[in-house]
Parts: structure tokens; C-alpha cells; sequence
């Protein structure tokens, strides 16, 4: 049986190990900068960056949810599910699109006209899913992303004024 | 002469200007459903969705960015671009580059590991720009959504503890 339930700053050393074993299955292990301390200061502390949700089969750990708002300058909030991930050893039992199905509610409370995600272009299972859930491809868009090294020299060059 | 500032309030009609012109190069005009009082809420209300910046050059309106605060399990903060726009009668003159500048010195601020937005694949000005200030795209990423009808529905059918 499945229960959903917000997590609590006791669940922190879980969402680590889903965050790892998810990376895992990315094919990314090494990725994963991620500490117990920060996980448990940007969910729980003053400024809140994320919410998750944990899925329990039968009392059991079995996935969880992470997510965040997003806003659309055409449509106005939206939500952006940023993991969703099931343990091996329970996957096919619905655990997957209940955690779905529950931040779909959250986003429809919070008035969000979309609900968002990633996926690898490879994870033919995983899209196949989507889909059935009544998701679309954004075939166009491409994400781009500037980080370390470059990040910090683009914003070093940062010179008002001057151009 | 380039002068970025912080939109306030007085902004949104300009801001709402930006957003149509920018839908109609995108080749969306009709998916704007944008309107001044939820972008003022929105923006400047109790539990602001977002942070904007706007460009001008000699005093005119040029350009601005809109941007709000992600996340990643594996890395921590973020800043996602949604909105990066020049007025065509402005460009070529750095301002864009400027503004990309200044969120990222915001990012740095902030402690941000990333700075992300998306671009259309056929938008090559833009991709080349891109790549070079530092970026790169995520190619085997895509983005994948649910909204409207779909997402009420997804959001109807939550019934917890029974899958």
C-alpha cells in the first residue's frame, strides 16, 4: 500500500541516498556535490528553495518527488519537478504516477498553469510514461546552462556602463 | 550609454510591452496570457514568483531579463533566464550581453552554482551568442510539460492509496 507524505528535516539522510541512487541510474555518480547539511538548510531553513514529498510502500522508502515554482511571462506560475524517483525493487506498482498525480494536485491548488520536467532523450521507458500521463515534448526548446569557471568570470565581467 | 536597473511596479505596462514583442519573434503571439495585474502581483505582491531587471540606452526602454530562483539535488542553488529581450532597434550594441552579465553577478551573489535558460534550436544568433559567453547546451536533455485540461485531469485523479 502506498501513503504520500511531505518530508521532514528527519528525512534528509534519505533524500541523499535517493539523490545518489538516482544519479546512478543517470550514469552521472560523481555529479552529485550535494551534503545532508545544505539539503537540510535549503529545504528547511529560512528560505525554502524546494518542497519534496515521500512515497512509502507498506512503510518502506520506496521514492520521492522534489520540486519548486516556476513562472511563465505568457502564463503566470507553473511548478518544476526537478526528481522523481522510484526504487528499483518498486517499480510497476503506481508508486511513480501517484507522486505525480500528487504534485499535479499541488500545482492545481497553487493555481500553476503547467507542471514541468526534464527528461533524458535516451529514457525511452520514462517518456513513454510521460506521455501516458498526458505530457508533451517541447521539441524545439534546448536547455543552455553556464556554470562555474564561466559563471564566475561572466559575472566578474559584469561592468554597467561600459560596453 | 547602457543604464540597467531593477524594474519597479511603474515598469509593468513596459514589461507586458516586452513580453508581446518578444512572443511575436518567437512566432507565438496568441500564446500570451499575460495580463498588467497578475504580472504586478506576481512580481511585486506578498510572495514575489520572480526578479527582472530592465535595460536602457540614453533613457529609452531597450531591453530587460526576467529570471527566478531553480534548483538542483546535485548542486544546490540556481538562476533560471526566462526572459532575455532586445528591442530589434537596440541590438549590436552589447546590451544583451550586459544584462547577461548582471544576472550572473545576481547568480554569484546568491551563492548560485548555475545560471540556465532555454533557447530554440533554430534560433542560431542566439546559440552562438550563447556559447560565447561560456555557455553550453544540454543535448540530451528535453523538457517536458503538462498543463490545462491534462493537468487538471492528472491533478483529479490524485487518490492516494489506491493504485
Amino acid at each position: 500500500m502506498i501513503h504520500i507524505r511531505p518530508a521532514t528535516p528527519a528525512d534528509v539522510p534519505l533524500m541523499l541516498a535517493f539523490i545518489h541512487e538516482l544519479a546512478e541510474f543517470e550514469r552521472e555518480p560523481h555529479s552529485v556535490k550535494m551534503t545532508e547539511e545544505q539539503l537540510l538548510e535549503d529545504g528547511f531553513g529560512n528560505d525554502p528553495q524546494y518542497d519534496c514529498l515521500i512515497a512509502e510502500w507498506d512503510g518502506a522508502p520506496a521514492g520521492w518527488a522534489l520540486f519548486f515554482p516556476i513562472y511563465s511571462t505568457w502564463r503566470g506560475r507553473g511548478l518544476h519537478l526537478e526528481d522523481l524517483f522510484i526504487r528499483p525493487q518498486f517499480r510497476g506498482r503506481g508508486i511513480g504516477k501517484a507522486l505525480l498525480r500528487r504534485v499535479a494536485a499541488i500545482a492545481a491548488e497553487k493555481g500553476c498553469t503547467k507542471l514541468q520536467w526534464e527528461v533524458l532523450d535516451w529514457n525511452q521507458p520514462a517518456i513513454d510514461f510521460y506521455h501516458s500521463i498526458g505530457g508533451f515534448m517541447l521539441n524545439e526548446w534546448r536547455i543552455m546552462r553556464v556554470t562555474g569557471d564561466a559563471l564566475a568570470a561572466l559575472a566578474a565581467s559584469e561592468t554597467e556602463g561600459k560596453v
